[in-house]
């Protein structure tokens, strides 16, 4: 805030607060949409037994699971995965868990690796149900499975896409194939707590209702509160708001001091650009890891361009630790009895306090643990301060129209038909200057 | 360039070739630096016998490897141990390679659960011998090495620190512990092309003097060709600076068509902010992977605020590929015979063509593959560029004078002997507005 870092960087209470209006008005119309735009806001009261007794079945039948599927279709199953199970998962327990997410080939062969395909249970994960990566990585297994399994290969195979809709329901209902589906009125980015996400998760041994908890939980906080001093869903997205148009602060740093929660960045960022870049308006979302990252980062952040805000995520408690021995040499005494969480909680401060004195501006967001309820909550916290947002820029956030055209050209250069206009539209554009040659 | 996407955001020809006599004049200072500021450029032509005899006494006798450092002690490691090794290493190879880098005791328990701590060796790295997260996992480590193997304990140990100074070198002097100078002239960041890098690489099978055959090559050309339009590393750091400085673009976006390059993109961070972002100048580094963030991130670089300057990263041939089955539904057919890098391959054209249309300015480094040699050739254009970069802003490219403060903080929190002052005046700074508690 102003009082703290000055008006040239901090927010005056009396800006948030002249807000007022606008966000009574706005709460009023998100609970108007919440069976519409807003329906991610819904998901935290499904009924999730079918999902929870599917994965059952998966986790006793199969020894591995690979998630099929790539941006909204895997970062949040993933985050999900890293997050909220054991250290070493998949070292430890049974299925293993793994993303396919690109359509690089060494990310292809390190996976095929580490399964054996015949005891593999294959989730692919497109809304669209078009996808070019997810289509082509499942092409591949689909060949691999029909030539060990044969007919059986049916039974490694459970499909999430659009119930109605796409080229993987039409074949999942021809090859008679498990399927669940995305609710239509969810986009990707958003759908991390409708099957895309808990699936994955059950199967993980993640206790999914727990993670619905702690959303309901969030969504009851946010439906009551409409004031933004007292709503943390709006008051993340005002006050990243006005820092992006009135401080210049383009770009939204997350920096969670915990690895666990390195894969709770990427969910955001996608979450985040995709949203609200659009229009020329948006910030640039940007990861960093503490304590890492003090040491390749802070100094940019501290001294570099003044447009950042930084938000950084502080665990309270770990469930393990290591202490520091006791008998230490002079030099390192200063370290003597203090553990490992209690270092990197006290660098958090530290590094807080150096920004202050620089007059960065940031927020803090303290989870007692990690947890599924508090996953839950993080989760919806961020999706609806990422649809409140919408608002404040007046833009979509539920599209991403600048995505077809990147697919268009890839379409046309794979001599896709009714794509060669789209070629010729290359060739004019695709201009390389300044080609240096080193052998 | 401007001929591709127009004035306001692209480069002109003329622009470059006004920073004419900038160039020559700074590249004669360069070669005379090199000795002194630019040390690091001596670095491709060091004798290496003895880290590769003791890395393969390290192979020979340990199961495990675990590199004890962070930030410009780490990346560099990591990023060739990730780029050059087969996939799955540490499945398949001995010794298994493993960083200690952060103090979170997730990522502790992580690591010393997949190794047998008296079949490991552990080379702790740190320039100032002092760094607070490196000797605070160091002491944990100690102390659990001398109860596993009593006095035998030294054996484990390798140390890679200041040739004189700091509390490492004085510990490995006492102790008898086989140490690796990190040489005075080169900061952290700069160092993966001496023992700090090296040592970890050649105990990974990497051939090292491969690599520094790469970053000779690059010298060689570099330093002949004074003219920006052929010096590949002038190329770069001018293009960003003029991007930056006179378009707006405050933003380097890095990204690679390849997973392996991953940790490549978090070397090339630490060495682009902590290196540029001081006096209010310098650009933020963003990381960016492709596919994957197509699907994240486009939607903001095509239509969120015109700030980046965008690098791809493109590996013309792979090593291993998969191949699209030829038979498949009409629907998706146009991927029939095509292979996965070459969809990979095709996406990047195609992500590169959406982005000029966009008139989003990007440079694209392709190497034929991912080998030592060309990685060697990437280390040393970046180092280079970098180092270029420092006199194109006016700023020391060498120093990180905002780091220390956070650092004192922390050690202010933790009861230090000389900090009571800085704890003081982290009560003053430090205050908590609009604590909002969700239970």
């Amino acid at each position: 805030m102003a009082e703290v870092i000055g008006e040239r960087d901090g927010i005056l209470r009396e800006e948030l607060l002249s807000f007022r209006h606008f966000v009574v008005e706005t709460h009023s119309l998100i609970q108007k949409e919440k069976n519409r735009k807003f329906y991610f806001c819904r998901l935290p009261y499904q009924n999730v037994s079918h999902i929870k007794e599917y994965a059952g079945y998966i986790r006793d039948r199969f020894e591995s699971f690979v998630v099929i599927g790539i941006g909204g279709s895997s970062l949040g199953a993933r985050m999900l995965f890293e997050s909220l199970t054991e250290t070493n998962h998949n070292l430890k327990k049974k299925p293993k868990i793994f993303f396919l997410e690109n359509v690089d080939p060494e990310k292809f062969k390190s996976v095929l690796e580490q399964i054996d395909i015949k005891n593999t249970c294959f989730n692919v994960v497109t809304k669209s149900g078009s996808t070019v990566e997810t289509i082509a990585n499942f092409s591949v297994i689909l060949s691999m499975l029909k030539k060990e399994l044969g007919d059986n290969y049916r039974e490694n195979l459970v499909f999430t896409t659009d119930p109605e809709k796409g080229f993987l329901r039409k074949l999942g209902n021809q090859e008679k194939i498990k399927m669940f589906d995305v609710p239509p009125l969810v986009g990707g980015r958003f759908s991390v707590l409708s099957p895309v996400g808990l699936l994955p998760a059950a199967v993980a041994g993640i206790d999914i209702e727990e993670l619905l908890a702690g959303a309901k939980k969030m969504d009851l906080v946010c439906s009551i509160e409409e004031h933004v001093e007292h709503n943390p869903a709006y008051l993340i997205a005002l006050s990243h708001y006005i820092a992006n148009m009135r401080r210049g602060k383009t770009i939204s740093v997350m920096m969670p001091y915990s690895e666990k929660l390195s894969s709770f960045v990427d969910w955001y960022r996608q979450l985040w650009a995709e949203s609200l870049g659009k229009d020329g308006l948006g910030q640039t979302p940007v990861k960093a890891i503490g304590t890492v990252d003090q040491h390749s980062q802070i100094q940019l952040y501290r001294e570099g361009i003044r447009d950042k805000i930084i938000t950084f995520l502080h665990i309270e408690k770990s469930d393990v630790d290591y202490k520091i021995p006791e008998e230490l040499p002079e030099d390192i005494s200063y370290l003597s009895g203090h553990s490992l969480h209690e270092i990197l909680s006290k660098e958090l401060l530290g590094t807080k306090a150096a920004l202050i004195k620089s007059k960065v501006p940031n927020i803090t967001i303290s989870i007692d643990r990690i947890s599924s309820y508090n996953i839950g909550m993080l989760i919806y916290l961020y999706e609806l301060a990422t649809g409140f947002s919408g608002y404040l820029y007046k833009i979509n956030p539920f599209d991403q129209p600048a995505v077809e055209e990147g697919k268009n050209f890839t379409y046309a250069l794979m001599g896709r038909e009714g794509y060669q206009e789209k070629l010729e539209e290359f060739k004019e554009l695709y201009k390389e200057k300044y080609k240096i040659e080193v052998q």
